[in-house]
């Protein structure tokens, strides 16, 4: 039986890369993944830039200046930022300029205008001011030709004002993953239908397409399947070349009902495994069909959740290029008991200000209404005997 | 001047809960806020359930049953998930049932069928079971009238998961904040046009639409604006009827250029306060026009990115309903020397496992490249003297 990491690492082996890009506007771009480096055409800032509001001129000049012994300079010219000054900065000189404008050619910094008496064809200087001190360089940020996002990076806000300062009004991207869904289970019947008895609402498909709307996958198609492997087959066998990943909840355990080991003799052409060294969800199979990985999860609502951050997450993120497979981990001081041990398990909880909370109440897999709130996992180590203590430092990682 | 928290709490104070509610699909909630109490109408489970496969049966009959000494039981029935078994189970009788099924009346457990002989009419069981152990009570999740997710909740995947258990097709959600935003400076361009000398990229307006969107606001408008009093005045005025938050960037400081301050003067119906407690963007401008906050950014984009996270996502949260106002706060230890001290500084930086770096180079509040990557800011309070060295613990905002 694998371990979690290594059930990981088989599914991104067999996962590929999407190489399809598309040209997309710059704010359409947001949860992408960019598919060109990102490189600077000019520098940034595309000039010597000043930094304040005063006066531009040679420092060294300067020297010596205070109130007592001020010193002049005849104001050539004035600038705001998005002008510039055509002449250049001579000794005895100064140019009246704004932050942001252009340092004029001849000067090499910037006296502050609380230092001055905001002379406007003469002006008074009251201190001093090295060269290139209040300055900020042409390139100080960047400069052309420097890669500033690389190829396979997601596309956060912060990208997005890079991007944009670069000068991109579009920008070319990798398509998102094309992600098919499918839900088993003879009991489960369509939220907004009408109760029967025996019956559950399905909660798996809407909560795996949710999940992958927020990692930026629209899924291709998300339906239920009625318990019939025939029928489950056929579904995946006509969309498998269609789909980059399929994801499919219930029926992998042991029971007459477990459908999925019927479909996987039924479709696929590799076996990858089943069964993962953890809980919830240790039954998770998976196979390929074609050249299409099928990752069955557990029908029960947790189980399902954390595979898929644990060995559906890493896939999406192989597949979009990006090289952080995992979730970010920390460790915080846990602040309930947990006494279930031997055996490796994530638990869903809630992390604030360096701690980290059990919700109270059912802990069974199948319970759904504990799992909100929580923002992260909490990693129960098979070598923890006796669960965890009120107090112990835990392996968080955050969803 | 006010600090951090007293800005954030004057612009939450003065900020409206959204009222306009609206019902849409239940994936299409996805990020919005609930406007309605959800609540169980059915208990969760609805039927007492059959956590395994197996015999569901008097558990108390089961005593002393093993290997060597099996029990025997008359199978009466057989059922799977989605099913019911009409009947009731008697003294001496026992129902194959699957996981996910009702148990039916009568019986108090189930048998795993790797303690059975499998047997159809009749059945060797070679285990005990005390009654109600393997046994999922109903509503042992949640009850009828329960409610599981409060109005005001953000709505993420667990919600979804939870909201479809509970048979919603579609929810009641608050409309999210209509929020404008107008980029100033005579200096800006749009991205996508040909560089001009003097010139930059609006990087601004493109990065605050790029985290409203992140943050489940759609702008309502986003346009940029030259320097001109009246005319930013005229768009504030017009626009400000229509919209919950109105956002600007740039023309804070006290240059000439600083043109929000006339803005305020032509506009604002009650100042709020100008300027704040903190590095970068301290002459962060804010005023009401009507009834709406207006907040004024800085111009320099790390300025308008860190004031953005500390005092508009507050008010985007506030008039969601969402009571957690602020980011979650954790302590780590930072592997960089910070040596600027005296002075409440907010530092872009990136967090792992357990550590905290700043990025390497140029730190100036103006340099977006360097936020490229970050997912936290560092505190760095106004007693710490000299900053900070690389081993201190320090306090990390998650973004």
């Amino acid at each position: 039986m694998y371990s979690v990491e290594e059930a990981r690492d088989v599914l991104v082996a067999h996962s590929k890369v999407i190489t399809k890009t598309t040209y997309l506007p710059l704010l359409s771009c947001l949860g992408k993944v960019l598919a060109e480096d990102a490189r600077a055409v000019y520098d940034q800032p595309p000039f010597p830039r000043s930094p304040l509001d005063g006066y531009a001129l040679r420092g060294e000049e300067t020297n010596g200046a205070s109130k007592e012994s001020p010193k002049q300079f005849r104001v050539i010219g004035k600038i705001y930022a998005g002008q510039c000054f055509d002449g250049k900065v001579g000794a005895g000189e100064a140019v009246r300029i704004m932050t942001g404008a252009p340092i004029p050619e001849g000067a090499n910094t910037v006296i502050r205008q609380e230092w001055t008496d905001f002379g406007e064809d003469v002006v008074e200087i009251y201190g001093q001011s090295k060269p290139f001190s209040d300055y900020c360089p042409q390139g100080e940020d960047y400069q052309a030709g420097d890669v500033l996002i690389k190829k396979g990076s997601v596309i956060d806000g912060t990208s997005i004002a890079i991007l944009a300062s670069l000068g991109y009004a579009q920008c070319l991207v990798y398509e998102a993953p094309r992600v098919g869904i499918i839900s088993t289970g003879d009991e489960v019947i369509e939220p907004g239908s009408s109760m029967i008895p025996g019956k559950i609402y399905d909660s798996n498909l809407n909560y795996i397409c949710a999940r992958l709307l927020e990692k930026g996958c629209q899924p291709m198609f998300a339906i239920h399947a009625k318990d019939d492997p025939a029928n489950v087959s056929d579904i995946i066998k006509k969309l498998a070349p269609e789909c980059d990943l399929i994801i499919t909840t219930g029926g992998v355990s042991v029971g007459e009902k477990d459908i999925m080991h019927e479909v996987e003799e039924l479709v696929a052409t590799k076996k990858l495994f089943w069964k993962v060294k953890i809980k919830p969800g240790a039954p998770t199979l998976s196979f390929i069909c074609g050249e299409t990985p099928v990752v069955c999860l557990s029908g029960n609502p947790f189980g399902a959740a954390a595979n898929f951050e644990l060995l559906v997450r890493p896939i999406l993120y192989k597949m979009t290029g990006n090289p952080v497979w995992n979730m970010p981990v920390l460790h915080m001081e846990i602040q309930n008991d947990f006494k279930k041990g031997r055996c490796r398990r994530f638990l869903r909880a809630h992390y604030e200000n360096d701690k980290v909370w059990l919700p109270e109440g059912n802990h069974a897999s199948g319970a759904i209404s504990s799992m909100l709130g929580c923002n992260c996992l909490v990693e129960i180590s098979e070598s923890a005997e006796h669960g965890v203590s009120k107090g112990d430092i835990v392996c968080v990682h955050l969803l």
